[in-house]
C-alpha cells in the first residue's frame, strides 16, 4: 500500500494487518469447509418468516422506512426475553443498538478515556479487541483458565494492587473462545469486586439464549443491575442481517448513549425493529428458539462424534454448554498457525488457532483451535475434521 | 439523573442536554406541524417496490440474512450513480457504511487524534459536531457567509498563519443548515488549499442527487479524489431506514476503514445490501429518483409561497437548488429560540433555530430558522407557515 497523502490518527501506525485478516481472506473460497467465524445455519434462518411479515409491515406502517424514535412496543419484547433469563428490567433501561458489536462500542465509548486502563484476560473476543485499538488503553491482563474462565484471583490481586479499571469486559455464557460457562460462585465473585472496586462490568452475551443442556445459570445481569451494563443482540437467535441488538444499563446513561449512538448511524434501522416486533408478535420465537437450539446441540454433538473418531488419545475438548464454538486442545508441539496454512492450502479447511484470540503477543494457545459448529452440515463437520486429521498427518505433527 | 455509580469517559462531562434535545422531544405530538426534522416525504418511500423486491431477495439469496463480504455488484450500482455526478471511480475505493452518519464518524476515527486540530464553519450540520464531541478537538472556526458559504478567505488565513487541521469537512451541495451549493471557484479553491497544505476534505454529501433546478456542479470528488474523501447515503434518495450508505476514498485508506467498521458493527446490513441491489436491476431509480425531485421543488416552492404570502416583507430566503431545506432570515431583533418556545406551546409548529446549528457559543444566526419542505404536503405547509407566522404576531415581534 503506497502511504497515505495526509495524516492518519495515531493508532492506525499500530494497526498492522493480522494473521487472522489474511486468513479470512481465502473463506471466500467455495470448496473451502469453515468452522472459522461464528455463523448461524443458513437453512434454519427464518427467511420465509420474515418475508411474510416484512410484507405486513410494509403495508401497514409507512413510518417503517423512515426516522423513528425506538419502537417501545420491541423494547417490551426484549423485556419479557431478558425475563426468560431470569432478569427484571423495564423498557426505560433497554437501549436500541445495531447489533452487539455496536452495543459494546457505545459502552466503550461511554467509559473509557484515550489511554485509560483496562482489565482484560488473555483471550478476548477480537472484535472487542478492535473497539479499544483508537483508544491505546493501558491493558492489564489477567490470564484466561482453560475450564473455568478469567483468573478471579488474578483479577482481585490487580484491584488490591490498585490498579482501577475503568471497565472489565466478560462474556458469560458461551465464551468466545474458550465457549466455557462462568460458574455461580465466579459470577459473584466478579460482581462482588464491581461493587467494592465501583467498576462496571460489561456483560458481552450473543451466546446466553443459546443454550444446550444444563440447567443455565442467571447472567451477570440477573445478578446486579447497577455494575452490569449487558449486550444483547438479535443476531445468532433471528438473523445477523437484522443489524439489531440492545444494551440494557442504568437509566441515568441513557441519554450519554443516545448522543454516542446518534454521532454512530442516527438510529438503528426502522424497518428491522418493526419486522423483528412483527415476528414476536405473528411468529411462535419460543419453538424458533427451541429448533435453533436442538439442531445447533445436534451439529455439537457431531462435531463431538468426528472429534472422537479423529483425535479421542490426541486432543481434548468439552461439550459447550452454549454458543457456537468448540475449544478444542492439540498437544503442546502442534503449532496450529502452521497448520492453517497448510491446511487451507491443501485441505481447504479453516479454523481459527488459538493465540489469535490473545490479548498480549503471548503465544499461549497456538496449540488450540476454535472450531464453530453451527454454520455446516453434519456431513460437512465429518469431512472438515478428516481434513484437519489429514493436514496434521500431512505436516508431520502426528 | 443521579449520577453514576462509577466513572464515565471524560467527554460527557461537557455533554449537556442541548436545547435541540429538549426540543425534539416534543415532535412526538401527532398534532405538531414539524418542520424541523430532515425527512422524506412519507409517500414518495417505495414501500411497495421494496416489498417485491425483499420477497425475491428471500427467496433466491440465502445468505442475505448472514453476515457477507459487501456486494460487489452494489458498489458498481454506486460506481454508476456516481458517473451521473461526474465522478469517476472504482469498486476498490467504494467502502459500504451504515449510512452517511457512520461514514463520516469512521472517517474521523480514521484521522482524529484526541485534541487534535480541526477547522470548521461556524454553521456545521450538528450530527457532525456530535461525532467530534468525544474528541475534545481543538476547534478553529471560520464564519459561514450566508448567500456563499464557508468564509474561504478566513480558512486561507488561519492556514497561512500556520494552523494545520486534520481536515475540513464540508456539505457542498444543499449545505445543512444553510441550504446552499458552493460556487465552482470556492470549490476548485478550497482543493487547492488542501493539496497545497496536506489536508483532507470530507465532503459530506447526503443532498447532492437531490437537486431542483440550476445545472449542478461537479461534486468536490470529481475534481479531486487524492484529497476529497467522499460520504454518500441512500438515505434521502431510497429511505432513511437502509441504513446504508458509502464513502469514497484512496485505495490505502480500505483497510484501516475495515478495522473501524468491523469494531463499529460489523457489516453492513446484508439483507439492505441486496434489497438495494435488487432495486437497481430491477425498478426504475432514474424515473423513482426524478419523482422524488420533482415533488420536492413543488414542495419547496409551495414553501416559498406560503413565505411570501406571510414574510413578504419581513423575511429573507432563497430557494434552495438542492436538498431538504429553507434557510429563512428574521429582522434582527426576532429571537427564533423565544419564538420556537412559544410556537410549540401555543401553535403547535416545530422548526430549528439557525444559532443551534452553531460551532461556538456564538447567537450569531438567532434570528433565522431552518425548515424543511420535503415531510410535509402543501397544504401542511401552508398551515404551518400561517402558524409561525401567528406565533410571531402573539409574542409581539412583529
Amino acid at each position: 500500500m503506497p502511504p497515505s497523502n495526509f495524516q492518519l490518527a495515531g493508532w492506525t501506525t499500530r494497526n498492522h494487518p493480522s494473521v487472522m485478516e489474511r486468513m479470512l481472506r481465502g473463506l471466500s473460497d467455495p470448496q473451502m469447509i469453515s468452522f472459522a467465524l461464528g455463523l448461524p445455519a443458513p437453512e434454519l434462518l427464518p427467511a420465509k418468516e420474515f418475508a411474510v411479515c416484512l410484507d405486513r409491515v410494509l403495508q401497514k406502517n409507512a413510518v417503517s422506512l423512515q426516522y423513528q424514535p425506538p419502537l417501545r412496543s420491541l423494547k417490551s419484547h426484549i423485556v419479557r426475553l431478558m425475563k426468560t433469563r431470569g432478569v427484571e428490567t423495564s423498557e426505560d433501561n433497554v437501549f436500541l443498538t445495531s447489533g452487539a458489536q455496536q452495543g459494546a462500542n457505545l459502552l466503550v465509548h461511554l467509559l473509557l478515556n484515550v489511554r485509560g486502563d483496562v482489565i482484560l484476560e488473555e483471550k478476548t473476543y477480537t472484535g472487542f479487541q478492535q473497539i479499544l485499538k483508537p483508544f491505546d488503553p493501558r491493558i492489564f491482563v489477567i490470564p484466561s483458565l482453560p475450564n473455568t474462565g478469567f483468573d478471579l484471583e488474578a483479577l482481585s490481586d490487580l484491584l488490591a494492587s490498585g490498579v482501577r479499571p475503568t471497565f472489565f469486559y466478560t462474556v458469560a455464557d458461551g465464551h468466545n473462545p474458550l465457549s466455557l460457562n462462568l460458574d455461580l460462585v465466579k459470577r459473584q465473585s466478579l460482581i462482588r469486586l464491581a461493587r467494592a472496586y465501583k467498576f462496571p462490568i460489561i456483560e458481552d452475551d450473543p451466546y446466553g439464549f443459546l443454550n444446550y443442556d444444563e440447567m443455565p445459570l442467571p447472567p451477570l445481569l440477573a445478578l446486579d443491575s447497577e455494575f452490569v451494563l449487558y449486550v444483547g443482540t438479535f443476531s445468532k437467535i433471528l438473523a445477523p442481517t437484522l443489524r439489531t441488538g440492545w444494551v440494557i444499563v442504568p437509566e441515568e446513561l441513557m441519554r450519554q448513549l443516545g448522543s454516542l449512538k446518534e454521532a454512530a448511524d442516527i438510529n438503528t434501522a426502522t424497518l428491522n425493529q418493526f419486522l423483528i416486533n412483527e415476528f414476536f408478535e405473528t411468529q411462535d420465537f419460543t419453538s424458533h428458539l427451541l429448533n435453533l437450539k436442538t439442531e445447533y446441540a445436534r451439529r455439537r454433538n457431531s462435531l463431538s462424534e468426528a472429534l472422537i473418531e479423529k483425535f479421542q488419545s490426541f486432543a481434548r475438548w468439552q461439550n459447550p454448554a452454549n454458543g457456537l464454538f468448540t475449544w478444542l486442545e492439540f498437544p503442546e508441539w502442534v503449532d496450529t498457525e502452521k497448520l492453517l496454512e497448510h491446511a487451507l492450502a491443501y485441505q481447504k479447511v479453516a479454523f481459527i488457532p488459538g493465540h489469535l484470540f490473545n490479548v498480549s503477543e503471548s503465544r499461549a494457545g497456538s496449540n488450540c483451535v476454535r472450531l464453530n459448529f453451527t454454520h455446516a452440515r453434519t456431513e460437512t463437520i465429518f469431512d472438515g475434521v478428516g481434513k484437519i486429521a489429514s493436514a496434521i498427518e500431512e505436516i508431520g505433527f502426528r
